[in-house]
Parts: C-alpha cells; sequence; structure tokens
C-alpha cells in the first residue's frame, strides 16, 4: 500500500479504501430511485472520532427501523471507518457511514424484503453547517410560510435519511431573500429543525428544543448535557413559534460545527441581531467537549 | 462501435452509452445525500416511445420547479434517450430521464445555488408495477393507518420525486400481510396514491381520482382520456375512503404496465374479489392505444 493520503477525503466500498472521487453507487439501487437510505455522520476532531459509539449506535437503531442488514457488526463497521480515515490523513473529518437498500435479487420485484443492503462510507475535510465567522457574528434563519417539514407521520424523522426536499425548496428560499440556511414549522406552530441541525431556544436559565418531527441529535444530546452541566433545566416537547419569539437567545446544533448562535429569523433579531452570550459560551464549551479523552476515539494515522 | 446490446439495460452518462451495470453516480452528489433529484419514466412498447412529449414535458416542468438546468434542450435529451434505447436493443423498456442537482463548486458550499446540475438516463426490460397474471386477477392493496403521503405542503408531489420512504414502510406492511402493493392516505382520510401508480373509483359511468398529494401520472392522463371515450364522466378532486368503500370498481394507473384493476382493499373486497368488468376492459384499451401511431415516436435501432 502507498502512503498517499486522500485531502480531498476518501471512502470505503466493499473493503477498499479510494480517494473519494472513485466513490460512486449504482443508478439502479433503491438508495437513489427511492432515497432508501439510512446514514450517520461522525465528526473527526484533532485525529479522534467524537462520541463514537454514539453516532454508531443510532445508526444501528435506523438500520433496524428500516430493516436493514449490512451483515456487519458494530465493531467491524467501526474499523472500516478508522481505517479509511487513517488512509485518508485527515485530522479534521466529515465521516459518513451508510446502509443502502441495495437491488432486488428477483429482477424486477418491487418488494423492499428481496433487496441485498449495503454498505459503505466516505469521509471529506470537516464540513461546518455554517461557516465559523458566520456563527461568531450569529445565524440568520429564514422560515418559509409554503414549506414544512416532512411529518414523522409521512417519515420517522428519528432515522437519519436523505429525504431533504423540504429542506432544498426552504434554503432556496432563504438564500433568496439574503439569509444564511432555513427553518421548518410542523405546519401547525411548532419548530422542527433544519438542513442539518437542531434548533434550541434560552428561556433565562431554560432551554427548550423540539422533540417531534426531528432527528434527535448526537449535538443536540451534546447541547442538553452542556446546558444541565452549566445551570439549565432543559425541555424536549413542542416549541410554538410564538413562544420563540419571547426567547432571550436561540442556538442550533449540528456535528458539523457544534453549537452555533443565532442572530435572527425572519424579520425577528435575537440578542439585538448579535450572537448572544449565553449561546456563544455554550459554542465554547463544545469545542472543550471536543478535547475531553472520555468522548474520543483515538484514530491510529 | 460494436453491435453488441444491453439486454439487461443500459445508460447515457456524459454523452456516452454504457452497459447498465457500469452505471454509476457519485455518492456526495446531492442527488444521493439530499434526493435533490427529480426524473422522468416514459415506456418504450414495441419498439416506440409511447406519449414522449407528455413525459418530457412533465420532466422539463420538474427541473424548472426544482430550479435546475442540465444545459440539455428538449431535442438533445429525446436524442439520448433514442441512442440509448436503439443501442440497448430493447423493444419493450423502461426508460428513466433522470436530473441530478450535482455537488457544489464551491467545497463545502450549503447553498444549491452553488451546485452543477447533470442529467443521465438509463433503460431496462419494461417493468410492470404488478405482474400481468396478478393484473388479471386484480390487485390486493394494504392501507396502513401509521403511515400517511408525504403531503404537498412538504414536498410538491407533482415533481416526480425518489423521496419513496413513505412507500417502502407501506410496501413492508403489505407485504408482511399478504398484500401485493400498498396505497397511502393523505392522512384526513382522503385518498392519495401507492408506490408507482395512481388510483381510480368507478361509481356507475362516473371515475374520481384523487387531484392532491399525487404525482399527475401520464397514465393517469391517458386512462382518464380512455374514460371518457369510453362514455365515463371523470373527476379529479379529494376521494374519501368511506366513498372509495362505496366504488363498484377500482383501478390503478402506472407507465410501468397501464391501468390495473384492483379485487381489494385492506378487508374490503370490490366485484367480488376479482378484476372488475370496467376496469378490465379499460387495462384492454390502453394496450390498444399503446399501438395506435398518433402516440408513438419510433425508435430506429
Ligand atoms: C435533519 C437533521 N437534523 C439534525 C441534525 C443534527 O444532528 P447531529 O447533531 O447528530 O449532527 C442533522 C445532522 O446532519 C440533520 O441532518
Ligand atoms: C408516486 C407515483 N405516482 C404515480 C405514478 C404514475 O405515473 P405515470 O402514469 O406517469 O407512470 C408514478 C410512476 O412511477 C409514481 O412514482
Amino acid at each position: 500500500m502507498s502512503n498517499d493520503t486522500f485531502p480531498n477525503g476518501a471512502a470505503w466500498i466493499k473493503g477498499e479504501v479510494v480517494p473519494i472521487e472513485q466513490a460512486a453507487i449504482g443508478v439502479t439501487d433503491w438508495a437513489v430511485t427511492h432515497s432508501d437510505v439510512t446514514y450517520d455522520v461522525v465528526p473527526v476532531w484533532d485525529g479522534a472520532f467524537f462520541r463514537l459509539n454514539d453516532y454508531l449506535g443510532r445508526f444501528e437503531a435506523s438500520m433496524r427501523a428500516y430493516r436493514m442488514d449490512v451483515g456487519m457488526d458494530r465493531s467491524q463497521i467501526a474499523s472500516a471507518l478508522h481505517d479509511m480515515v487513517a488512509r485518508s490523513g485527515l485530522k479534521q473529518a466529515y465521516v459518513a457511514m451508510v446502509a443502502a437498500r441495495g437491488t432486488p435479487r428477483i429482477a424486477g420485484s418491487r418488494d423492499p424484503r428481496d433487496c441485498d443492503n449495503h454498505f459503505y462510507a466516505w469521509c471529506v475535510p470537516y464540513i461546518h453547517v455554517v461557516k465559523p465567522e458566520v456563527a461568531a457574528a450569529g445565524v440568520s434563519l429564514y422560515i418559509p410560510d409554503n414549506v414544512h417539514r416532512i411529518p414523522d407521520q409521512s417519515l420517522n424523522q428519528r432515522v437519519k435519511n436523505y429525504h431533504w426536499g423540504d429542506f432544498t425548496a426552504a434554503l432556496f428560499q432563504a438564500k433568496d431573500n439574503g439569509f444564511e440556511s432555513a427553518l421548518l414549522t410542523d405546519g401547525h406552530g411548532n419548530l422542527a429543525e433544519g438542513p442539518g441541525f437542531n434548533v434550541f431556544a434560552i428561556f433565562g436559565d431554560k432551554v427548550v428544543t423540539p422533540a417531534q418531527h426531528v432527528l434527535h441529535g448526537i449535538t443536540r444530546r451534546t447541547a442538553l448535557e452542556l446546558c444541565r452541566e452549566n445551570g439549565f433545566e432543559t425541555e424536549e416537547r413542542a416549541l410554538p413559534l410564538s413562544e420563540l419569539m419571547e426567547a432571550d437567545e436561540m442556538f442550533l446544533t449540528s456535528s458539523g460545527g457544534g453549537i452555533f448562535p443565532v442572530a435572527r429569523v425572519n424579520a425577528h433579531h435575537f440578542s439585538n441581531g448579535a450572537a448572544g452570550p449565553k449561546a456563544t459560551q455554550l459554542r465554547a464549551a463544545y469545542y472543550e467537549r471536543l478535547k475531553q479523552p472520555g468522548f474520543r476515539t483515538e484514530i491510529t494515522y
């Protein structure tokens, strides 16, 4: 094996590590034609996976929910991810693991039980869902009134999925209107989530985050823990938009960058249109947590 | 160029026709990671495209709705499809044309406007959404009570899309319970559609088909035309499940096989649990229509 690294990223496909540019999936795979696929994304920070077992546990739960069997157990998946990242040479990375439905063993079958599921993974340099300089100033979010989050009744949003059509439609509106990103409601006046992140509101020493029609993010979990450690009460429940407008501060959470203060939602400004002090403090606490040995699985490059 | 045909199918990618087994898309393409993709499927019957311009027109409308530009006009797309099918040698084919968002020109961008969109196509031997022998006996459909069609408010279902998570969850339930396929409601007691087909109910000399939360299928259009030519009144509107249970007959429509009589929905039987006579007659009329020169675009093999 050569010692070349893959600075643009790498992929693990059928036991081989290849440069990211060569990683492809068949156009008839149901992962493509039915978006019949679940995935997870674990961050690598300073040469270690963060909370690896929590991400792997969520990924396994997602595969069970979709009744997929990729024929690999947790330790095999972990070592595939490890080998891939080590080979890439990336010390700060966005690492995706994917379970795809595949194609039916019987040509023309429409029965998902007839498909051979398969696993692949890929990694690229660390992605910030919002750029750090934008995060420092506070993020602006646009809530469209004509696009709502795909509801749990149609698609269980606790299973991490690629059904992003609602987000994409909302992002076009957000970008056209000069906002950094978008935020969706459930269509009944409650907040849901945005493209790649959960949302939190701070009221005094209490934080509230939506419970339904959202992924239960691992960074959401980290933020809930950090909030409690910092003396906040935490509530996971429906968060009406009208209540959000009364919040002192607001923030986002994502494995792609941690905790991001929000300065503005539509015409409404939080903390005078700047990043709020409490959210900014939580953002710093997240970066401290990334360094704590108990949360890290070191990679041998 | 060799004269080998591709009996398993072929694909057109960046101007090249390749065997279907070689057709792949990058794992980081937003078509995969955001299901940010629209497509259409035109049938080839006895060596000719059926209603080609209607399918191409819908595909163009879908690309406009998603603000995609693949840099090809209608005649360029038509000739790509023609060359691919001719080269495959397939006389009866399922022909997919796909517009994919692509990846951002700027690494790490989350803005869909930064992506280079692209076109590809593929064809495989003709697919019957329900096998002809099952169609002759009448299809059985299962309506789950805990999964609803992704609503128009989350995803415009008039744009043909790969967001099939609701269908897949419903199909597992249908297959586990011994049904041929699944049918989804809108969560408010009205019918929507199933995995790959629209639905119709026949009441005397009137047919009704849902208007919302559904693709406006080209076969739905053909069926509406055939119904009117055969003396039926047609209505496109909300169709409550309670009303469906009063129907004389029911049928499905899909480019994958035309018109299919339905014998059973959950515990309810139509036409004594057999294919109804009117739906069976419409099924035959569809196969006649496939042969009519005015609807055909002949392929030069
Ligand atoms: C829809 C959605 N919600 C929330 C999140 C945040 O989850 P996590 O903190 O696990 O990254 C993501 C991450 O990509 C997401 O895609
Ligand atoms: C969701 C859905 N509805 C309806 C249809 C039927 O549309 P058409 O008659 O154009 O094939 C399809 C076709 O695949 C479909 O995927």
